[in-house]
C-alpha cells in the first residue's frame, strides 16, 4: 500500500477565480486527495428546495482537471438558518435544559425525526448528482459526530425516542424496573411514558438509567449515520467515511464504522495535548510543541480497528490552531513526524486541515498550508518534503501486532456513570496501559470486545464492564497471554454486580470483595516497586500471586495464561508487569528513551523522537522531531 | 445505660425466602435493632390507594421472631413516580429555577401543601397498622432532611409560603422594609405579594431577605416533620426519631428535635473527611482511612443536644462508600473505634448501614456487613468482636461535661448570607475551636443558645449572630468562665449592626470598630505565638488585654469571668488560650499526642488512636485504631 | 487648580434630625462636596406619579446651609419595586437566559424602551425642580454602569434592539453575511429578523457576531446615558458626571464621556487588588493593605482621558469594604496616600464613600468616615489631616505627559471574543505595559485611538484591533517614538484578518505569519534577558531587529521612529525595552525601588511608598504609606 497526502478545501470560501491556481498548486505540492463540502449547505440550498449546484460542479471539475481525487461531504453538521425556522425544535438541549442555539455548528438533535429526513434528503440529492463523477473517491458523512458534546441531547425529541428505545429493549416496564433495580429508592415506573431523561435529578440517577440513556444516545448517532449511508450507497460503491475526533467516546465508533468502509479521524496533536490527553503539566510542558507521544498513536490504532483495517487522518494539524486553551506552533519537523507516525500505523491517507487559512469567522486563527494572503505558510516546505519522501518510499505492508488491547465504548459510559473515584476513567485507563506498552517499543492493535483474538500473543482487557459471551468463548480456547482488569467483569450488562462477584470469570478463583479509590497523591506502594494509583481492589484468591502491595494485598494474580490485575498500576509498576508478560509471551521489546517511540508494520520499523532535544537511540543520535525507519525482512 | 448495635435492612430488596436467614444471622452477630422501610413507598402503595402491607407484616414478624427490635420508617423521602404525576408541582426548584426531577430521592418541596398531606396520610396509615406491634421500638420520620441540598427550594410553592410566613412575622410591610433596611437601594416593597425568593438577583440580595428565607426554609422542615410526628404520636408512645446528616446546617435541628424523642445521625467518617470536614489535604492524607478525629465527636455531642440527651448513630459506615470523591476502606479496627467513640459520647445505639450490599442501583458500591453474595464482608469479624465487647461491658453512666460550646444554626445561615471573608463559616469556626479543645483531652457538651448553663465551668460562645434575652439573663448570674466571640453579638435579630456596636454586651467595655478578613495564607501573628487567621476585629476597650497581635491590637480581653476573643485563632494560639482558660476554670486537661483523642462519661474514660501508626499515650503504646478505656470512680 | 474633598451621603438612611449635625461635621472636617440621591427613587416617588420631594429639599438646604456643594444624582440604577410591576420585562436576562430579578440594584435592561422613558421622566423631573439650586454643582447620572456585569443583556428587548442596530449598520443582510464571514459554517442569514443574540450557541459563535453584540451593548449604554444627559442639560449648565468602575471595559467610556463634562470613578484599592488587578498571589500579599501600586494610577489617567481632562474620584475607599473575597483594612496612611495619588493625577475632587457606615442591608460591613454609632471611624483623623494638607497646598498645574498609551475599549471586546490564548486580555496587556513604564518613574497619559498625538515623545499602541484612519494619518506625520503591538492592526473593523496580514501598517515591512500562545509557566526567553510570556508572533521582516528570542525569532523590530513589538514582554524584558525607548526619546526616567511610584504634574513631583516597610528613595527614607512632594520650577 502506498499512502497518499491530501487537504481539506473550501471552494465556497474563495472566489471561483482562485480555484484553478489552488488546484494546480495542490497537485504540485504532491497532494492527491481533496475533501470538500462538509459545511456548505447554505450554498448548496440557499433556500428550501432551491439548489445552486453549479459552483460545486465547477469546483469538482477544477480539482479533477489537475488530477486530484475528491472526498465529497454531506453538509449535515451545519444546517442552514432556514432549517431552524422550519423545524424550531430540531435544536438539541443541554443538560440544564437550555436550547443549544443556531450560530455555530452541530446545532441539531440526533433524535429529531424531521431533521433526519432532511439529512437523508440532502445526502440523496448529492449522491444522485455526483455519485458517478470519476474524481470522487469517497464520501464523508456529516462531520465530527460528538464534537462540542453533541451526542447527548436533553430535548423532548430525545425523551420521546428514549422511551421508544426502552420499550423496544425491555418490552415490559417490570423488566426495566428489575434491570435498573428501581426498588432501591421507590423509583419504580408504571409505564414507559413516565420515564424521563436522567438530567436534573435531585442527586445522581440510577446508573442503569444513565447507561441506557448513553446507549440510546449512541444508537441514535449510529442510526442517523446509517440513514445517510444507505441513501448514498444506493448510488455508489466508493468508500463511505466519517471523520471522528480524538477522545470522543460518547458514541460507539465501532458501530458507526460497521456501516462505513473507511474510518478517519481529525488529529490535532498540540490542541489535544492541552485539552484531552489528560497529561500532567510537566508532561504538557515537555511536549508543548510536539504533542503527546502516544495520543495520536492510540487513535491511529483505534481507528484502524473502527475501519476494519482501512483508515485515514482526515484532518492533520499543520500549524497553530485556534481552539485549545493555548495554541503554540509545532516544532519544525513535527508535521512531518506526525504524518509518518500515521503511515507507520498503516494510514491510507493523511489530509492537512486546511489548504488556506480563512481570514474570517470562528477559525481565522487556525493555520493552513497557505496563509490567508495565499503565501505558503511556515509548514509548506515541510509538507513538500514529506510528499517527496512518500513518493520515493516503498509500499507499506500491513501486519497484525503481537499485542492487543480490548477497548470498549460502553464501558467508558459505564465508568462515567459510576467512576467511584474521581480519577477513574475508562479511556484514561486503557490509554495509560497503552502508553506503558508503547514505552517498551511494542506495536499494538486495538480490538473491540467481539474481535477475534487469533494470532495475538498477548491481549489486555482492562476496565471491561461485562463479559460478552463471544469473548468468554474465545478466551476459553485462546493460548496467548491475557491480562484482565482492573474493574473488568465487574458488572452485568444491566449494570449490576454479578452474582458471583467481579471479575466474574469462572476459570479464575478470584473474588473482588470491595474496591478502594484514593487520590492520585496517595498511591499504595507495591512490594517490588512502583505503586497502585487511585484504584485498588481487595481480592480473595487461591491462585498464584505475582504482585502485592507492601501490606500484602494481592495485586496481580495468575493462573495458566490468565493474569488478573487488581489495581491501576503507575508507570513503574506497569513497566515491570508488562516486561514480565512480554518475556513470558516471547515478544521482543526494548525500553525506549523517554519521548522516543517505535512502530513496526509488516515491512518497516519506524522510530520517532518526540523530544525537543536530541537523544541517542540504539547508538545513533536522533535530532528533535527526527523520524528513522528501516526495512524489515 | 447499655448501648446496643443494629443495622439498616431492606427486605424489599431481597427475596422473602432470604429474610429468615438474614434475621437469624443478625441476631447471631449480636445486633439488637433493625431499621426498615424508609425507601419502600412504591412497595407499600404501588398505586394510589392500593396497599400491599402483607410483605411488611411478614418482614416485621420475621425480625421479631429472632428477638430483634424494629425501627419502622415513613417513606416520605422517596415519593413514588405516581405521586409526581398527581402533583407535578411538588418538585422543588434549584437556585437557577430548574425543576429537581424524579429519578433519585428527596424530590419534593417542603412547602408543597398537597405533598404534606400525602406525607401525613402515609404516616398515619402506617402508624394505624403497626403502632401496636411489640417489636417496634421506634419510628424514623423521613430520611436525612437536607441531604442533597434539599431544604431551600425556589419553587412557586415556596414563594407563596414565604410571603405568608413574612406576613405572619411582620404584619405590616413597613415593618419588613425597616427590618430589612430596604431603603438602602430603593428595595422597599408596597405589599407582601411583591416579595420574591432571594435567588437570581443582579447582585447579592439584602442579607435580612436571605436570612428570613433561610429561617422560613428551616421552619418548613420543622413543620413538615411535626405533621408526621403528630400523625404517628396519635397511635404510639415509642420514641420518634430522625436521622440527620453530618455538617448539614440549613435547618434548625434543635427545633426538629424538640418534636421527637431521639436524635440520630448518619456517620460516614471517610466519606465526610473528603467532602465535609474542611480539613486541608495533608490532614486528609494522614487520616485517609481513619476519618477526621474530631468530626464524628462533634456531631455526637451535637446530636446529644438535639436529642436532649438521647441519641443514636442510625447509619454507621462499615466499609467503603460510593459517594465521596474518593472512597477508601477503613483501616482495620476503625469501625470498632468509631463504634466505641459513639458509645463514649453516650450513644444509645449504633446501627451499621447496611446489612447486605445491594448489587443494583445508585449505591451498589456501598459496602454492607454482608457482601452482595451474602458472604461476610471484610468488616464482619470486627463488628462481631465489637458486639461481644459491648455485651461484656459495664453500663455507661452519662455525665455533663465541664466545658460547653454554644452552637446555633441561625448564626450559620447568617454567616452564609454574609461571610465578609471567603473563609468565614459558622460551623467551621465552632468546629475548629471544638478541635482545639479536644486536642487538650477535655470532654465537651454542645448547647443551643437557650440551654441552661448550670454546672458548666467553661462556656464558649463563638460566632453567635445576636444575643437571645435568655442567654444574656443566664450570663448575668453565671459563675463559670465564658469565652465570647469572635463575631458574637455582632447583629440584631434583623441582621443589622446593633446600636451600641458589637459585641453588644453591656457587661464588657468593648467595641468592635471594624473587621478585617484576609486570606488563610496571610495570618496576623500574635505576640505570644501563633496567629489570628482570616478574621480579626479591631477592638476598642478599657478592659484587661490578655492577647495582642504583634502590632499591638487587642485579641483577647478579659473582665471578671468574661473573655472576648476578637479573632479566629490558629491552632497554636487556640491551644494557649484554652490552656489558660482551663487552668483558670480548674478543669483538668492534657495535651494529646496528634491524632489521639479522649472522652469521659460518668463511668469511663476512653482513649482513641486515630493514627495509622502506633503512638505512646501515658506511657503505654496504642496500636493503630486502638481503643483503650478505664473505669472512673 | 485646587482639589477638593467630599463624601457620599444618604440622608434618606438617617432621621432628618441628624442631618444638620452631619452637615456641620462634614464642613468642619474640611469636606466641600457631597454626593446624594443615587439610590433614593423609592423615596422620591413612593408610588407611580406621587412625589415626596420635601425631604430632599430639606436635605439640600441643610447641606447648603453649611456651605457644602452638592452633586445630585438620578436614581435610575435602583428602580423601585412598583416599576417592575409596571414593566415586568424591563429586567435583563443573563447569558443562560435567566431573568435577573429585583432585590438588589441595576435590575434593568438598557434596551427596554419603556424603562428608558421612565429614566428620562425622573431625570427631567429632578432637573426641573433642582437645577437652579445654587448649591448644586454637578449632576451624576445613574450609578456605576456595568457594575455586576449589567451591560450585556440577553433579553427579548435586547434581541429586538440588536436586530435594529444591525439593520442600521449593514442595511442589507448580505453585507452582514460577508462582514461576519457567515459562509464559514453555513451560518448565512436571509433576513435580520433571524439573528439571535450570541449566547447558548453549540460552540463559539462567529467573533464578528460577538463583537457586534458587544458594540451594540456599549452603544445602548451610551444612548441611555445621553437621554438623561439631554433631559438634565435642558435645565442647567453645571457639569454632568458619571461614576465609572475599575476595570469595567464592556462599554466605551470615551463615548459616554463625550456626552458629559466630568468623568469620575469609584476607587477601591483593596477591593480591586483581590478582585480585578489580576496580580499574582505574592503581589497581592505584599500589597494586601495598600492596594496595587499601579491600578489606581492607570484608572486616574484613563478617566482623565474619558473626562477630557476633568475627572474626580467619586467614591474613595476609606476602610474595609464588604464585597471582595477578603476585606482587610488599609494600612494607616494609605487613605491619605490614595488621595494624594489622585491629586497627583490631577483629580479635581476626591469623595470618600461613605459618610456614615450603614448598619443595615447589603453594605453594612462597608466602612465610612463615621461608624454606625456616629463616632469617628479609624480613618477620620487621617482624612482630617489630608484635608488640612490640601488646604495649605499650592495650586496644582496640569501638564501633558511625555509618554502616552493608546487604550481602546473595542479592542478589549475583540480579544474577549477571541483571546486565542487563555491569558490574553486587552486590558491586561495595556495595564502590564503601563506598570512597566511606571516602574521607571515616568508619568503617562492614556489616549483614545482618535486623540491627537501632538506633544508626545513616546506613544505606545498595544493590542489595537484595527487601525482607525485618523490614527494612521497622525502617525504619518508624528515625529516622536511609537511602539506598536503586539496584536495591533491584526484585524479589520469587521474582525477579519486584513488582506496584507498584521500588523497591516504600510510604513513597516513586517508580516505576522502566525501567532503562538503558551502557558504563563512556559515563557520564551529573549537573547538579551527576560522573556516573552503567553503571546508571540512569528514575524517576517527586512527591518532592523532589536530583540530576538534565544532561537532567533524577531521580537522587536525598528524602522525610523516606529517599533513593532511581536510579543508580550515580561517585566524584565519590558524594562529593558522601555529604557531604550526612553533613552532614544530623551525622556528622563529612573528605576523606582519596588513598590515606590512617582508622578509629576506641571507644578509638582509626587513620590509614593506603597510598601508596608520603609524604603530609601533618592537618599531619603520613606516610611510605609509615605507621600513626598517637591515643587517643579
Ligand atoms: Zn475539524
Ligand atoms: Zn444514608
Ligand atoms: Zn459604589
Amino acid at each position: 500500500m502506498k499512502p497518499i497526502l491530501g487537504t481539506c478545501y473550501y471552494p465556497e470560501h474563495w472566489p471561483a477565480s482562485q480555484w484553478d491556481e489552488d488546484a494546480r498548486q495542490m497537485a504540485e505540492l504532491g497532494l492527491k486527495v481533496i475533501r470538500i463540502g462538509e459545511f456548505a449547505w447554505s450554498r448548496y440550498e440557499p433556500e428550501p428546495g432551491r439548489f445552486t449546484w453549479a459552483w460545486l460542479d465547477q469546483a469538482i471539475e477544477t480539482l479533477a482537471k489537475h488530477g486530484l481525487q475528491v472526498v465529497l461531504c454531506t453538509p449535515t453538521a451545519t444546517p442552514p438558518r432556514w432549517m431552524v425556522d422550519r423545524h424550531p425544535d430540531m435544536l438539541a438541549r443541554d443538560e440544564q435544559g437550555n436550547e443549544r442555539k443556531f450560530g455555530s455548528r452541530r446545532h441539531y438533535c440526533f433524535s429529531h425525526i424531521a431533521y433526519r429526513e432532511e439529512s437523508v434528503r440532502i445526502a440523496r440529492l448529492m449522491a444522485e448528482r455526483y455519485a458517478k463523477h470519476p474524481a470522487i473517491v469517497g464520501w464523508q458523512i456529516d462531520n465530527e459526530y460528538s464534537c462540542h458534546d453533541t451526542v447527548r441531547s436533553y430535548s423532548d425529541s430525545a425523551c420521546t425516542a428514549f422511551r421508544v428505545w426502552l420499550a423496544a429493549k425491555y418490552h415490559k416496564i417490570d423488566a426495566l424496573n428489575t434491570a435498573w433495580g428501581n426498588v432501591f429508592w421507590s423509583m419504580e415506573y408504571d409505564e414507559f411514558a413516565q420515564i424521563e431523561l436522567p438530567n436534573l435529578t435531585v442527586t445522581e440517577p440510577c446508573p442503569t438509567h444513565l447507561l441506557d440513556f448513553y446507549r440510546f444516545s449512541s444508537d441514535q448517532v449510529v442510526s442517523y449515520n446509517k440513514l445517510q449511508a444507505e441513501a448514498i450507497r444506493a448510488y455508489t460503491d466508493v468508500p463511505l467515511i466519517h471523520n471522528y475526533m480524538g477522545r470522543t467516546v460518547d458514541f460507539d465508533h465501532y458501530k458507526v464504522g460497521a456501516d462505513l468502509e473507511i474510518a478517519s479521524w481529525d488529529s490535532y496533536p498540540l490542541g489535544f495535548l492541552v485539552d484531552r490527553s489528560g497529561a500532567d503539566s510537566a508532561w504538557q510542558q515537555r511536549f508543548e510543541r510536539q504533542g503527546d507521544p502516544d495520543f495520536q498513536a492510540f487513535h491511529h490504532d483505534l481507528y484502524r480497528a473502527v475501519g476494519n483495517g482501512r483508515w485515514w487522518v482526515m484532518e492533520q494539524q499543520p500549524g497553530p490552531v485556534n481552539w485549545a486553551p493555548n495554541n503554540p506552533a509545532p516544532l519544525p519537523g513535527m508535521v512531518r513526524l506526525w504524518t509518518w507516525e500515521a503511515i507507520a500505523h498503516q494510514a491510507e491517507a493523511v489530509c492537512y486541515f486546511r489548504w488556506r487559512q480563512a481570514p474570517f469567522a470562528q477559525e481565522q486563527m487556525h493555520a493552513g498550508l497557505l496563509r490567508p494572503d495565499s503565501q505558503p505558510a511556515a509548514v509548506y516546505p515541510e509538507v513538500a518534503e514529506t510528499a517527496r519522501e512518500i513518493q520515493q518510499f516503498d509500499d507499506i505492508q500491513p501486519a497484525q501486532a503481537d499485542v492487543a488491547i480490548v477497548f470498549d465504548y460502553e464501558s467508558c459510559w459505564a465508568w462515567e456513570a459510576q467512576p467511584q473515584g474521581e480519577d477513574f476513567d475508562g479511556f484514561g485507563l486503557a490509554f495509560d496501559l497503552y502508553r506503558s506498552l508503547r514505552r517498551l517499543g511494542v506495536s499494538i492493535d486495538i480490538l473491540k470486545p467481539e474481535s477475534s483474538l487469533d494470532g495475538y500473543k498477548l491481549v489486555l482487557i482492562p476496565g471491561l464492564l461485562a463479559w460478552p459471551e463471544v469473548l468468554l468463548a474465545q478466551l476459553s480456547s485462546f493460548s496467548g497471554s491475557v491480562l484482565i482488569g482492573p474493574r473488568t467483569g465487574s458488572k452485568t450488562a444491566n449494570f449490576q454486580i454479578p452474582a458471583q462477584l467481579p471479575p466474574n470469570i469462572s476459570s479464575l478463583d478470584c473474588t473482588v470483595q470491595y474496591v478502594e479509590t484514593f487520590p492520585i497523591t496517595s498511591p499504595r506502594p507495591l512490594t517490588d516497586g512502583g505503586a497502585v494509583r487511585t484504584w485498588l481492589e481487595s481480592v480473595q484468591t487461591t491462585e498464584t500471586v505475582l504482585e502485592t502491595t507492601v501490606d500484602g494485598q494481592p495485586v496481580l494474580i495468575s493462573r495458566g495464561n490468565l493474569r488478573y490485575l487488581a489495581g491501576w498500576p503507575d508507570q513503574e509498576a506497569a513497566q515491570r508487569i508488562f516486561q514480565r508478560l512480554l518475556d513470558d509471551a516471547e515478544i521482543a521489546y526494548s525500553l525506549m528513551p523517554e519521548g522516543v517511540r517505535r512502530r513496526a508494520t509488516g515491512s518497516h520499523e519506524f522510530t520517532f523522537n518526540y523530544n525537543a532535544t536530541s537523544v541517542e537511540v540504539d547508538g545513533e543520535v536522533m535530532a528533535p522531531a527526527a523520524v528513522r525507519w528501516r526495512a524489515l525482512d
